[in-house]
């Protein structure tokens, strides 16, 4: 561990002081050469073009950014210290072109193949779903990956609008066909909301992927569903996925497909620390939405989240 | 089932596009001639002249209808789809006069009577409370009726402001009084917040109506607490009167009357499913004040619920 | 005149209530019947796929919509009264591809090309600035429009990072270029704010499009100017292209890039207003983003210069 | 003067601090001792069940006081010291019946009548437009009175809605009607916004009502229609209505219903001053609806409206 | 029990009317003659200097007045009716100086000194958490007292910034050492978030402060851990301060410096009812910030807390 | 001119992407090696703990970096290219102490003596408007300045409550008693609103310092009025410091003393481009409040006075 990738203190410097980085770690930008030392790069994905119906996300990355300067530097309950525990940066934002996807993915994947390349493990800040899918390209390039995934939608639908094939509503679809992702080794938690039909669910069904609808975390409680998550993914590599709107809209109301009847703060944060011990090779936090929750509430839930994805990556 | 009445499906049409009504279904206004084959109607009442604090439900039904077209076809976890089980249709809104309460009772029973005449069972966007008296005056025409009647207030008080008998902290004393609705086939449940006094309660226990408070809903459980409320009503008929301040005001902004320490949204669904099997009249959803949840957030949910109604009401 | 196409009066039923179309005018879908009588036609393009900024005018039909039961039937000053001079219709929304430019463009020029078939003039509501380009290519079809332009942009750019052709500041390059807009006839009225360079001006000045600056405006005064503004159109085919953004953002912060020190809410109406007399094919009111102001100031101003428009395209 | 009728200094406490009454004067209810002293009083009337079409301006007093805390004692322009030349203090505010229109109508009346009694001029702070009709017919009873009223609707309708008599937009007809004013000493100012018809105008006309619509203020100047407003009023004794709707809504978005293409806020003071000399016998600030702005914007802008009406009143 | 100490109701004053002191109490400043007959006291200290992040609640109390005039007489599941079973007044709030924190503290004091002087328990609104150190120096001057404090930080810290003693992160550190408090009888319960380092635990620890962490709270429940709170401050007396950010932030986003994951609104309650019968000396409620929640729902959850202390020290 | 100080260009990377600096410049901290290279640094001092009103302007900084990320390269009007005329970067914030008033004028003080002697002119975001007042006493070590201020407040008051003399309304006094300000060079512009009393008004007669009220501006216009200000502080050195509350609060809401009546954008723009010419030794922006402003609309016509700012610094 390195002392340069130690964050600012709020003992030191006032919390709303200062240029705002991912959770005030050093920027290191690809190319610079603090680079080679950084053992987890916090990464912006500032892109929503998959959106299928309200925008925002590309704004998530720098209103999270804003709210990572509120996050301290030891989770309070197992004193576990992330930063110590890993030299942790900020790479920056990878360049989108919002007005062109397939564009935008090559430029998400070419990134993402530099930072797996300098050994860099991501925690990504999206941007909406379709996010995930360039990433895995990057990732997955050993194999098919695992994938715990919390989320009100199971992201498994074919097309919309008539044969588009790159929404936010399909990422998982495609990581699976293009075998990014191993369905027997994938877990849906908190599935919910009214449904156009059953395409999606039919489709997980037919390759092995397990849904866990949102009734079933509430009667069997989050222990329980998160150990046969654990047992799903087991001790391969994996990915992390949380979609924002996993979380009830009363916690997180900065989001566009929000859905009601989900789990409170508390269990956002609990079905995180229960993947202690499994092998992330990367994790994302998705569908933050800031003009939607201009407030900040929505995003500071959101860095919370991503700090206990961050001690789980890191041991903790 | 005609095809005539099957919402605009989102994979179709974005859903923040076209003119908005209820859940995306044709607008079928008295007189037209599809509206002999409509079996349920959802119906706006944009009134709140009984309100004796903070005005805005007159705006619900325009946010509702809005938020509404986020709804979808299915039920997840019943897999019922309402649009299917019957023919749904947006009646319009009934014209109030915000200047005359009398005036404006009159103009909602006679718009309500021809509905019923139609063998059209409505589903009612508020509103505030006020507007459940001349529903039930409508209905209630072969004999009282059993409710169930989700709130944080009785709505039971004789009179505010030295004598003033129509506000929306009335509407069931009238109700009773008028013999509308059967006091003994009456529960209130989700009863809270800091009291005026006891007149209200003094009331229920007088006439038999059942009221249920909040503390008895956290320490029983939902399942149990609705048992009983099935029990209640029983077989007979029987209007379901849905306040949104029922939920907890941090899922529920939206609303003028606020009461904390209330269920939370999934709650507030379950309530609903809980009701399947009864034989259920009509039903509202009320004191939705948009302008103190411009976010739509409260709207949102307010819809998700009126979704499950229309579940329950078509056999789901 | 039909009375058909006369609007709900507020006298009659208050202006919150009904489902809202624009204007509180009749809703008729390409296809209906009563399409053969309409006049003027409003339309809503809810996309905003082009935008390289802030999204959000994807949601400005639906809050058009609700903004415009505001309007009333009558214009203050003239005593002109539109909706009696032609009949007005609203058409509904364009159906959208949010996820891909090319098919929405073609659905935007379908749609238009049957609304000109059927001798409709267009009044749209997108939408970003993109939306002009496919409505131009359905109305230019006997030959290049004049047109005049209220902006605090040229949208005159050849394209963005690193190529891409097709967004909000590249329609009016475009329209040039495929020859639907005569440049010798364009106008661009308020263009100010700091600028990337000068690779759009040089391109108007060498078509021979005239920039009229907001210092320009300020100094000379409006009468000055749009009396030039007309010279330059003539009485040839003219569409009319106003950017929200054009207006100062204190008045109209419900845009995506706005540009401080633009005129007042007032010049906005008068620079509409200087139009009377002009042959107009159609007009659009664009860049309206209701997440950036839902209280719907910006809407209501939007709408209101949209019932402007109509005056001085129906002889007001 | 007495010194108990200075406000609390900003020096001494902060504006933030303290129980909040208008400008930081005493709260002298109607029968406390004190009242004989007071020569000025400020008054709420919270009250907007004559509103048509958004209300809320019932809760405009509260919020009127909040923002007034940032009043200072002195004019800065003409060094006048309101709170010096005459005795001001807080009489509460008027108890209103939000669900019985004709009720609360008595209840101002009878308030008004003992404030007049008590020889103190009233500057009232609403509630909507209705509010002046009560207050004139207190005021009004040795005789009509002039009146100066800025606004951008007449407020002389005959009725809505089939015939309801009393709304916000009737009031000064009946207030003639009852010769409450003398028409031919009333000129209305800042006239603006699309028209229903020109009932209300022909009535203008036709009593000698004299009409001032925006155009003219922006074309010959605030000081020329001003000394035509000064001349219409004369010497005798005269009231002054200033709705907060008479102001740009970028200005004052804080109300039900709003007009595009007003005056700034600099030019709504100015209106003001231009009033010295006149014999104000009582005015009013209406139309403040905090629902529609909870920044307080608008009600400081009211409240620095209210103190230039507090100097004319008082000799400034 | 004097009738001149019944809050005005609303059922005959609207809520929204009225001067807003605290409950609808009558105003009794220092000095007054009336302050001889208070009980209890509810007093604002509107101070925010002692914030090291986001400041705004020295607007709290003026907050807090306008929304407690929501809450009524009588406590619904006890029935208990606290402005019955004591004198209960407004005092008013103490001047601070905003831009001298020693100053400040003084003036604190010596306003608690006279309060208790007077034989008044006070019930305070603040203000950030450092005001809890004044008003303590005024409480303890027979001996330290005990506290149950519900907060999701400690405030045990030494110092900030390098030596700042005074700041809303350090009052009990202070209390501790200056023998106000006698740490074997302080309980905190609530505590959460991530942590800079384990010093302020520490010290706990050393001194003897019992810390239960929010997964304590939900591990072993309400009842078992408020049992332990009541053994832990005994009969003697004892001190109760509240920092709503003890509550999640869905419910109670209007605070500087939220910690996700914490209890909801009926938790939030039910731990106050669990206080019954302790000896309670004075109770504050304080980090109400209005600039982060201007709808006013974490002012009214806060209000209904402070009823329910209110509520305790009556003998509810 | 180096290519490493250009600011990225929003047609290579969107506007909404990318760590947030000061117009998209480098980040060079004090002590970095390209620290020689500069020319003119932008500074935020994210500090109000002067504040005697409405606290926020610490959060200034930040959100003026994000929203300044829309400013583009060159000015539309002259062309002028800034940063190509000189070097420009953001220098970083100086770290406040919020709770300690004497501690942070040293921390200032001490900051921009080493810009000063880095040869480095400062462009300064504040925080209040304490800030410039630690920034005149590291610039004017060479003598007294002329200043060049625009606000509605002098900020030439004495102390407040009862003796403190560091506050956001006493700086300029101050300066002018430690001999940083020459007072027959400075200029105050804009002055308007309540007043206390005539003490500050007093004071700057007896030095010297020449006030401009508002009226005197709208009377004269600007370019006369800043013809005046020109002459007034001539070619010696010269301070400029701009308080946002210059500005109508339409335009600029977001601050905490705001006073009606301003100039609009356009003229707050216009003044600035008035002072080409000057020598300008630095510069400030102040009294930017996020918390009143979430939009961002009042600190993106903040970024766009200080862009203005920065032309005339480089010879624009």
């Amino acid at each position: 561990m390195s002392n340069d990738f130690q964050p600012v203190s709020g003992f030191d410097l006032p919390r709303f002081a200062g240029v705002p980085t991912f959770m005030r770690l050093p920027h290191v930008p690809l190319g610079a050469p603090g680079l080679r030392d950084v053992g987890i790069g916090l990464i912006g994905i500032p892109w929503d073009s998959g959106t299928t119906n309200r925008p925002g996300p590309r704004h998530g990355p720098r209103q999270l950014r804003d709210l990572s300067t509120m996050i301290r530097a030891e989770h309070a309950v197992t004193g576990h210290r992330p930063f110590e525990a890993a030299n942790c940066a900020d790479l920056g934002d990878v360049g989108p072109n919002p007005a062109d996807i397939l564009d935008t993915l090559e430029r998400v994947s070419a990134f993402y193949s530099e930072v797996r390349a300098a050994g860099i493990r991501p925690l990504t800040a999206g941007g909406d779903h379709l996010c995930s899918l360039p990433v895995l390209r990057a990732l997955a390039k050993d194999g098919p990956l695992g994938m715990v995934h919390f989320d009100s939608h199971t992201d498994l639908f074919h097309s919309y609008f008539g044969g588009t094939m790159y929404t936010h509503g399909t990422p998982f679809r495609r990581a699976v066909e293009e075998e990014l992702l191993d369905p027997k080794r994938v877990v849906q938690i908190g599935i919910r909301g009214t449904a156009y039909d059953r395409e999606d669910r039919d489709f997980a069904e037919a390759v092995g992927i397990r849904v866990i609808p949102i009734e079933e975390v509430f009667d069997r409680g989050v222990a329980d569903v998160m150990a046969e998550a654990r047992d799903i993914v087991g001790t391969a590599p994996t990915y992390v996925s949380y979609d924002i709107d996993f979380v009830d809209p009363a916690y997180a109301p900065g989001t566009g497909t929000p859905e009601v009847g989900g789990p409170n703060s508390y269990q956002a944060l609990q079905v995180v620390r229960a993947l202690s011990g499994l092998d992330i090779v990367g994790a994302d936090m998705v569908e933050v939405s800031p003009p939607f929750d201009t407030s900040g509430g929505t995003a500071f839930l959101a860095v919370s989240i991503m700090f206990e994805l961050l001690c789980v990556m890191t041991g903790g």
